[in-house]
């Protein structure tokens, strides 16, 4: 925070939306000095719980391959309940639109958040929509909030983390931020690489059904990618971690163009991913269930929960060695979601 | 809809939002052909009721006499749980913030948030932030979304109003609008005009306890102003309102600014005022109970709700004169809220 003014890189979802957060926004928004880290609040209520959660979108471009802004901000509303192991029960949808923005445009984007939460089942319930001259805003933004409830008193949170707990991831990593970059204007990949952008609620409450409190953690590593999610647990649970790099899935084309573009698949941003950490008695069973279903046929088991140091990732590389893996630093792609 | 478009007037509040909001977003998103005209929407759960609503906030200037988008964001959320009876339970916020915002700017409006969601004693529990390029957005924009919960059964809505209900206002129209105009660039006004951006729960909720279900409506009179609110109240009830000119509240400062800029209090945005429709038996009484109310020291009977036409609003001016009120056409006054 020794610079004065918002940089780019606070909406990394990195180190420095850490910091900002941590130094900045929820010590004067709550007075708290610990602030809960996962996907969505829990709120006591009438002697049971809800998840709440909200999230803005400001991808660009806002129509990539394999989605568009509409279902992204639907899906990765759904995803923040589904993380702590919520059913979604109502999403509300806030437009921010930049004068000039096409109807038709428009149609297309609320088409695909119907379809989106038609997909995931939940019914958007409410809404607004504001308008900014041309040049204040970049065609739409949309704010999405959901409100969740539980099917059960699982408590599933990123401070659940146990040693010995098995990482399963339910596919390839990176697909969402190739495709938003593909898309983006100036860029030409010739690739058929599409945004794994989808709804985990159905997935994950197939999976808590099953195996209840054998899942200790699920998290969506969205921006910042797989690498920045993992060494959030590692911290919120005081464990270390070990990712075995090559067990990490990765669909080759999305390999080639992070070569090529010179970025670490690693760090880069997920919308239909999920980290699920889980008892390892139970984790051969889980893995299979995740395969048998849409969302999770390409699912692997990557790496686990280790005594220490707490706090560390540690990087198995495919050649052998070791390295310590941080938080993304910086913004590596800015408006990936 | 015959432009292929958005128009700033698209974000007005007034006729222009409501046809975006039936011919498109509606259809498209819900596939419902009436929607729900209410500030939240009412979900059922566990037995009983939540309150949903959320709202974008784009106001220009940022900060303003009386205000800053801050706490007018927390309030206008609140006070959208308020309009349907509820009690707020918890509200969310997600930041789109234009990278080179100082953070000293950022600062004062989160402390604006804070003071004003301890005012109205909800606690804000999640949050989002995401930055967008210099020249993508405009400083700032915040989305608020909150729950409410209910104490009592009651069910204030839109369409609840009776004929004979008497209306009430909390207080004089027109400074929010006035006070965001005479801030905005280019324009010096030599006023001491001030937002009034409050919480109006405590209000509600101590009107509800006594009155219970005396009270047939509650809305915010926000952009579009009373005239615009009235005509929305009129159409969902299938009523008529009479409104009486020389009983609106308003401070000598507010109508020489309007008459000056050639603008409509009856059309200008509140952001501290609510419209109660209330049996005309209980109608004195809770206007002596709203006046010892901090937030209701300028309360008013203004007008009545008459047999018809349905939907229609009927202004009877201090020269003794009737004139039809129809909703804000077009747009008086952009990025008000």
């Amino acid at each position: 925070m020794n610079n004065d003014i918002i940089l780019l890189g606070y909406g990394s979802g990195g180190t420095l939306s850490h910091r900002l957060l941590d130094e900045l926004i929820i010590p004067t928004l709550s007075g708290v000095a610990e602030r809960e880290q996962n996907d969505s609040a829990i709120l006591a209520h009438g002697g049971g719980r809800l998840a709440f959660t909200t999230d803005g979108y400001v991808v660009d471009p806002i129509f990539f391959s394999g989605g568009n802004i509409g279902d992204l901000a639907i899906n990765g509303t759904v995803n923040d309940l589904a993380m702590v192991g919520a059913k979604p029960l109502a999403v509300a949808v806030a437009f921010i639109l930049e004068e000039g923005l096409a109807l038709a445009e428009f149609r297309k984007i609320l088409e695909a958040m119907r379809a989106a939460a038609d997909l995931a089942g939940v019914r958007i319930v409410t809404g607004d929509t504001k308008v900014v001259p041309r040049g204040k805003g970049d065609k739409i933004f949309i704010t999405t909030s959901g409100i969740g409830v539980f099917a059960h008193a699982l408590e599933i949170s990123g401070g659940g983390a146990q040693v010995g707990d098995k990482i399963l991831i339910n596919g390839p990593v990176g697909d969402h931020g190739l495709a938003v970059l593909a898309g983006r204007e100036g860029l030409e990949l010739e690739t058929d690489i599409r945004s794994d952008s989808a709804p985990l609620n159905h997935l994950v409450g197939a999976l808590l059904d099953e195996f209840g409190d054998a899942v200790h953690v699920l998290r969506d590593p969205t921006r910042g990618g797989v690498a920045t999610t993992l060494k959030e647990i590692a911290r919120q649970s005081q464990v270390g971690i070990r990712l075995d790099e090559t067990a990490l899935p990765i669909n080759p084309a999305v390999a080639g163009a992070c070569a090529l573009l010179g970025l670490d698949p690693l760090y880069v941003a997920n919308e239909g991913k999920l980290l699920a950490l889980v008892a390892p008695e139970a984790a051969d069973a889980l893995l299979e269930q995740m395969r048998r279903h849409p969302q999770g046929q390409g699912a692997a088991l990557i790496g686990e929960v280790t005594a220490g140091p707490p706090g560390q990732v540690q990087l198995h590389t495919s050649i052998g060695g070791r390295r310590a893996i941080e938080m993304l630093a910086g913004e590596q792609l800015p408006r990936i979601c």
